[in-house]
């Protein structure tokens, strides 16, 4: 195929293809304030349907699935799936925007408004590319899906159900996402895993309302001591979780892995002042094995009687804790909450845990072949290394391609660093947005190649 | 002495009586609000004049002292202070009071208004014993001095300095305070002592702000874990305080205390009700050990991090735990305070510990020969047994009679036990107001006899 074709095509489309990007970042739509999400999807089918990409809205337990399809004319092609979501977050504090969240603005060659970089400028990265194929070629060299959501910003509740259910249409040879920055020195970034999440509260209640320190105090037990005691027996001595099922099927990092963080660029000053701490004492092979590739056990937040300036001097009747844990292949947070829950009943029979969202661990090895390749195309399009990270610290859905789709998943960011998603002024780089639909064409470019 | 004549005296001015009563009620002198409590000073000054009682109002750093003197006209005659305070509490909410607050109305029975009970009524008592001596006979069997404060409702922040700076002139040989309210069963109580109080926040920060707990999960260090170290390393297996210093000078209870606290009524059924928990685990005499004469270390609360519903995965920068010690003689609130600074400095030196409040143990020997006067006195004119406390659990400014003035101070409450003071509808019953009166006057016979 005469690949430079596509990419004069995609040349060729710049002041269009901003437009696209405009109208699609004009049509608000806020999961959780269920505001023009479904109307969102509509705009965004209508679109791929524009560009000859076979689109449809489907439905779930919540808001719409936007799924497309272009197959390969080759029978024997892999396939590859992009996911992305096209709700985006609140905008509020409104006053904060320069320019209105929904009337997207130019600014200093920046693209402003609620999710031009999150996810709407990069999802449609991937659209484009597979757009110009199209037009510049009449085709494209591999299968590929897209499997646009409409709830990642409220937490992914319906994505692992819809994912089960329609395990045939979405069965890929590889996931594919563009979400988050790039790295601050412009650095492509590709992770291959997440790490899962867990959160619990733990709740003791003594009484039923809080009562005098004075009046009853050394006769009354205290919520707040027996919420001390409990969380201190979650961890042994050295501070690491300690309770029945934490570690088990804890796969220890592979010598692939610690070399891939060991060669992270570290600067130990530098994160000191961003993370607001007075030094990092930490390698930057510890930092990143501990960030990536080790579970945690973080307290998120204590609460307990009085809290006000001043004293007032009661025994609190009842104390919380909120917890998550961050989880490495391969710990099972059904099993982790069990063992937690058991632990805490034989410490204090009157506490109790209760369960909030989880979400599984997830890594894709990078050795295999079709990651390979992506990251060859990737820095072959970037001109520059790509940052492997094996996997990063936070938590996506991403366990619902590797362990219901049964899919390596990879992740590729698009957006400047310094895009501001989840605040106010949100905007993505208008180089970026282009070079992002080059890298997208130059993915499928190098995945139709032997494998 | 015609004793019977005081009494013929105080049955004879009840409708009198309850009219000073209303009008020293209706004078508000909310301290916490600095609201008429200098014009109340001046009210209770001219009633004291009045009644041939020689008054002064003294200043303090704070609101003033009103000073009552009356000299007995036996040389020999030892002298008696009834402490009280005519500040009140603030009386919000208005909304919840069936007639206002400072329009003291008789009720079935009882006077409503803020400050009835807690303390106008009661210190008016002695002031109208001493009144019904004079008219009666033209003298007191002892001598009477009147210590009434303006500020105890905002923790007597001068009374230490004002009786330091006025040793001689409050000279005596018994504190008598009548404040609170009788058991519910209407047995008379008399305390013998009070716990000392010491407060404390302990506040960790370990960064300046809240980090996100994927992204730094496991690499940054985290308040809350911090803080709940430090609480724990506070106390022994037992749930005992455990730093250095906390249990320097501890007096163990007398075998006298022990009887004592045995033998005052407890029901655990009932007891577990009002605290609202499940069951009270204690024998009686375990109960009142632990609550009057055994220290405590209490947490009054807990913040951190993420408090509201739902999650958020973050990792706290800051954790406060705030605590209160309630203390036994010999306890230096000082010498604790300096052992928990160095303990948690050794535990966590980015920790800081933040002293508030504190007020000294205080104790009164119930053998000594006064002691045993006024329990008689109080006796005879109830007719019934008085319940002895050794102690109370809570806190007041005793030490400031027992260690600076060196004299025995002695409770002895005259209100019932529903009186709602610091609440809406505040109230005292009329029989025991003028009982109040009679019961004050008999113990200035009792103690005009040989010690």
């Amino acid at each position: 195929m005469d690949w430079e074709k596509v990419h004069q095509d995609i040349r060729s489309r710049r002041d269009a293809d901003l437009a696209t990007w405009v109208d699609l970042v004009s049509q608000p739509s806020v999961s959780a304030q269920d505001l023009g999400v479904r109307e969102c999807a509509e705009v965004l089918a209508r679109m791929m349907e524009k560009m000859g990409i076979r689109a449809r809205i489907m439905e779930t337990g919540g808001q719409p699935v936007v799924f497309g399809q272009v197959d390969s004319e080759r029978p024997e092609a892999p396939t590859v799936l992009f996911y992305g979501h096209y709700d985006v977050q609140p905008p509020e504090p409104l006053e904060k925007w320069i320019s209105p969240p929904f009337e997207p603005q130019v600014r200093e060659g920046r693209l402003y408004g609620r999710g031009t970089g999150d996810n709407k400028g990069q999802l449609l990265a991937h659209v484009l590319a597979v757009r110009s194929y199209l037009e510049s070629l009449g085709q494209v060299p591999v299968n590929v899906k897209f499997l646009f959501e409409g709830e990642e910003e409220s937490g992914s509740p319906n994505l692992a159900s819809f994912a089960q259910e329609h395990q045939d249409l979405l069965k890929t040879d590889l996931v594919y996402t563009s979400d988050g920055p790039m790295h601050e020195n412009g650095d492509p970034v590709i992770f291959f895993g997440v790490r899962g999440l867990l959160s619990v509260d733990i709740v003791v209640e003594t009484a039923t309302s809080d009562n005098h320190s004075g009046n009853k105090g050394g006769v009354i037990p205290n919520a707040a001591w027996e919420l001390v005691e409990i969380l201190q027996s979650l961890r042994d001595d050295a501070g690491r979780p300690a309770f029945g099922g934490f570690w088990e099927g804890v796969r220890p990092p592979t010598q692939t892995e610690l070399e891939l963080v060991g060669a992270l660029p570290f600067d130990p000053q530098e994160t000191a002042r961003v993370f607001g701490v007075d030094k990092m004492a930490l390698t930057g092979e510890e930092f990143y094995r501990r960030l990536l590739l080790e579970p945690t056990l973080s307290i998120n937040g204590l609460v307990s009687g009085y809290t006000g300036e001043g004293t007032k001097t009661i025994i609190p009747g009842q104390a919380r804790a909120k917890l998550d844990m961050r989880l490495v292949p391969d710990q099972d947070p059904h099993l982790i909450a069990e063992g937690l829950q058991e632990h805490v009943a034989r410490v204090n029979p009157r506490a109790q845990v209760i369960h909030g969202k989880h979400t599984w661990p997830s890594r894709t090895d990078p050795q295999v072949p079709v990651a390979r390749k992506v990251v060859r195309a990737v820095e072959k399009e970037r001109g520059r290394k790509a940052l492997i990270l094996p996997s990063l610290g936070g938590s996506m859905p991403d366990y619902v391609f590797t362990r219901i789709l049964g899919a390596p998943s990879l992740g590729i960011p698009y957006a400047n660093a310094d895009e501001a998603n989840h605040a106010p002024n949100e905007n993505m780089d208008l180089e970026l947005f282009f070079s992002g639909i080059h890298v997208s064409a130059r993915v499928l470019e190098e995945l139709s190649g032997d494998l």
